[in-house]
């Protein structure tokens, strides 16, 4: 239990480095008998793969899906779901440099510090490039939540400065503009901010935002296992995100109740909350509504200007990063977000199945 | 796994809702020869109790530890240690209202839809009262930290629309304020937002922080286990907790990397950052510096004025709550707050003893 | 973790020393709506009372069931269900004895090497008493199992040399008989024999059987959770068991695979086995079969004989344990092995509600 | 969690089946700073290699050990060690007929009754074939172990009616006879036994004994996760063992305490026992004895000879079982008993470290 797995039924455990021969992931817990093949894999791995604009790393990575198990017959077998992904383009580059000091905002100190070492190629375990494995695991759990009329949709909601404008929102503009923003004119706004950063050999951070329409009343547990605990855990625990809010979030610490409180109503028959400032869960429970999260990204650590730091001798340095870095993560990080809410929703919806007498007895036919 | 554990080493398991005879919490995992008394524990139960201010609930309850095992002559025997708490004011009031209908922010429906009915009495399991359990368990994971110098400080950074300034700071203040405001000046005007919003049959928010000082580098592990996101599933499960910040948190976002980045220096012979923008923790590993993090916290959902809802009968109804409630439940949350995180961090200092070979060679003598 | 939990979803947290003020269990993850009292645990711990025959401890215990939570209205709410019992009849005896050396067969020399020291009154954690908590426990399980028609039986196989008759088995003598054996005569003689130890200052152990009947086939994983795996463990856990057989057990190592495989053959319309050596379980699965099981479980350390060992100084001395003690701890335990298995089997049942799409669908109504 | 994980700290996650392209194994929570090459893993893996002998399965397969992740200049870095092993001798046999019935002895009538289907070639996920990925974890924590002085040794006790002479031990024949026994002689009888087997279209079982040495005093704790429950666990989870027993095992039921108990004495300074009934463990806790264990495995359920069965439309037929298959798995099975028991030591090792304030302080300087 080094930290490499996620979810308690449906559970995913990845491994890999940046420069090793390949990544990977171990889908356990996945039902038999759902329908699945490489390509509900890969359509989410293109989402994240790098090289594809101006503004992301020039990075070449296939990011090609090898499924090795887990499947018969195009079903899930209910065994563990192991799947491959190889590094084709990680550079025999010279890596004193990075071996030799501690790179501000990387966690090359901390690692030091907790390992007495590291694997210093290109940020070893501790690289962005992990999380090409929560987006094939989490690729899986999306295909399983389609079944139940689930849908997930994570999008940019800004960069830097430039929010996109919720008038406009466009769906499609979060597949076909180069921020994944669902705002067109936001999005060349945030590109030219970007090149400007670029420019000053600089970077930007975001704001990524999900939502999950579908989720049925009662997922989550009561205490510790609350789901919205677990969407910001899941979502935290990928690189860069600094802040984690569900539904109006920040905002509703300066809110009355009777301004916050969503009133529940009848609409075609059933129970509905009127409002949604909950984003979706009451008491940790998913309450039937969408569900809303924010995460709040920082700007890519790797800078091409002069920064400061110490060297493992222990010398104060100057030093100037190169390589291929992407000057904001926000836009590959979307997925990302989107398959680690995916992933959790997935587990909560199995963790369901026994919390009541009824549920059980519909299995078992009693 | 009803999701009543939190803890993967230093375990604590919370039972009991706010209208049973008592509550209680089981720590398992605390490590044998601790020194431990019901006193260390009071000392935290008090400051989480209610009816000592008119800003806070009229509900009297002793809130009085009794310690069932685990000890043994002053000591944990490295056993469980079980703890128990009677409810002592939990009047026989008539819930037939509060049974009929689903009160607007609060988890009754949610628990209805989970499990076909729930205990409605005062909320169940879902009330506010399931905190004093986090309280007792976390009490012992603050006195295993203090063996390591690690010392955590919470406290109201704002209440409604009035924060503290940071340059007034006085940490005495936290003790003695109604607040938990460590500023006085801020203190008396977030007591004049909460008189008005007691007159106006309402209710408000705010925001907490946690300060860690103390942690050494290296505790929380790469990947999914990362100690900031385990920090954030924490905290986000106590009730009414809706975003969370690590550091600089939303700010985050709009900075360039030059202006986020920490560099590193040296001071007194140590490798330290010239700045904490990060917050103690680098790529979900503390860096040593001091962690940082905030709670943004819901308006207390229970309020006077008429509210719209549904009874279970699907019908809309208007209602007036009635009972005893915090207008604001920021100032007793805080103690909820820094013992949730010393849970946390004190499973991460227990983690991290196996994370490499040098650490075992030292406790077997190899 | 430290090992007090049992349990994947249905999971049972048990604390309490031989001679705290009481010990106690807590149930969660069971599902809600499972009507439930303190008469169906208080009927198990009745069945592990002390005190009831010659062949018994002569402590008298009133072992009574409190239930502190996790009810509402007579049926369980899916919140965690906690129970307590009091210690009512520890003496407040010397224990300087047992304080400074290592009685043979007993923990005492293991939590010292352990822990570092230990709470030596009765045994502390290590007494036998700590099982009355997984009764408790274990009996919430079986009747949630009841509701399936799953049923458990564990009774006495053998005392010493005596064995049971198969042809002379009588059910209700598991009640009846101060041995717990199903066979009248045979009890008598395991009578005999245990008032011979005890004039000899001398004890005896025994084996278990237990056979669980109505379990659907498809419970347990296929690796490294396999159902007869989880039994096993189950049942060593408990203190004293030496040794566990699945169906034929030991037997099967001297068979060729003509003997020992059991064909498949039809009966009222089912796939069944027309022989049953394996014990109801194939390749780590239930096959719809009886589930059977043996535990072997040595004889009470505690003895009144002189015998050598070491005090904590590292001296070599001769000891006369003094006290109350059971000459033969199986008849008490036949009802802990019971509720173990039970709730093994519980727990395979919830985790087995989401192995397959069909069961989630059928839940979930899509 | 489909139970494809084994492991608290130090974990293990297997995935493959047994004609897929591949299996494998992620090691998560190894301690970094271990030296470790894919040699070290080879050597084990050779110990279990198919169609060595005549008295193994004629597959011929490689069992080529491949490193993927989580070593750094030849040693962990205390990130997930991935290793993976393809299959290369899977035939494109024709398996309608494996499909179409249940295989008498095997799991294919529990996969269906669990899944729904299952991937029938060559048995998938429930071929013995899997435990190759159990050798392998398990030869990083016999690696782990070494460091500490800790040493395992598996051998084979019996196969069919043919035991070893304890008083001829030879702990080199482990290696060179063909049946794993440490005893030349009794191993020329065992192979003439299984010939006879083999002409006989049959097949045999035997026991496999297990002895560790070095093991410090304090391992495993004292309830749910004792160090004989978790090892019973760990080894009745390899397909075909249907007993386990502790020390002198099943014959502690018919002994009189007097006879079972094991005196302290002093011996070079230390307090040990005199005599080792109790097999190293005392309370589910390591006393600093050897440990001892054995596993019954039942004949290989691939037959020859003719055999009764169902098939899927629910007709009685007779059925001969072709391919290639083990005479007798023992031999073969030493390895995986031997790897499973160092997965559980170093797992107890790593869980232990956190048992005491003192080793904390050890760690941490304080």
């Amino acid at each position: 239990m080094a930290g490499s797995s996620y979810g308690t039924i449906f559970q995913i455990t990845t491994w890999g480095e940046s420069h090793g021969p390949s990544l990977g992931v171990v889908v356990d817990g996945c039902p038999a008998g759902l329908t699945l093949c490489a390509d509900d894999i890969q359509t989410y791995l293109d989402r994240r793969k790098p090289g594809k604009t101006r503004i992301s790393t020039q990075r070449q990575e296939a990011d090609e899906i090898e499924i090795l198990s887990g499947l018969f017959e195009g079903k899930t077998t209910g065994t563990p779901i192991a799947m491959m992904i190889r590094n084709t383009s990680h550079r025999s580059t010279d890596y004193s440099d990075i071996a030799s000091y501690y790179r501000p905002g990387h966690a090359d100190y901390t690692f030091d510090a907790k390992y007495g070492f590291r694997d210093y190629r290109g940020g070893g375990r501790s690289s962005g490039r992990e999380t090409v494995c929560r987006v094939a695991g989490g690729a899986v759990a999306a295909k399983l939540l389609q079944e139940f009329g689930i849908r997930l949709s994570a999008y940019t909601l800004s960069i830097g400065p430039v929010k996109i404008d919720r008038a406009q929102f466009d769906a499609d503009a979060i597949f076909t503009t180069p921020t994944g923003m669902p705002d067109r004119n936001a999005s060349v706004l945030a590109e030219a901010y970007l090149e400007e950063c670029m420019r000053n050999c600089d970077s930007a951070g975001g704001v990524i935002e999900c939502i999950i329409d579908g989720v049925p009343a009662g997922l989550g547990d009561p205490v510790f296992e609350k789901l919205d605990a677990n969407l910001c855990k899941a979502i935290m625990s990928i690189g860069a995100v600094k802040a984690m809010e569900i539904g109006d979030g920040i905002e509703v610490s300066t809110r009355s109740g009777s301004q916050n409180n969503d009133p529940f109503c009848r609409k075609d028959g059933q129970t509905v909350k009127l409002t949604n400032h909950a984003g979706g869960i009451l008491g940790g429970i998913s309450d039937g509504s969408r569900i809303i999260l924010r995460a709040h990204i920082k700007p890519t650590p790797s800078i091409f200007s002069p920064q400061r730091t110490v060297n493992r001798q222990g010398e104060e340095i100057e030093i100037a990063i190169k390589g291929r870095h992407d000057p904001v993560i926000v836009p590959r990080a979307v997925v990302v977000v989107e398959t680690m809410a995916a992933l959790t929703i997935a587990d909560a919806l199995l963790l369901n199945a026994s919390a009541k007498l009824d549920h059980l007895k519909k299995i078992y036919d009693r």
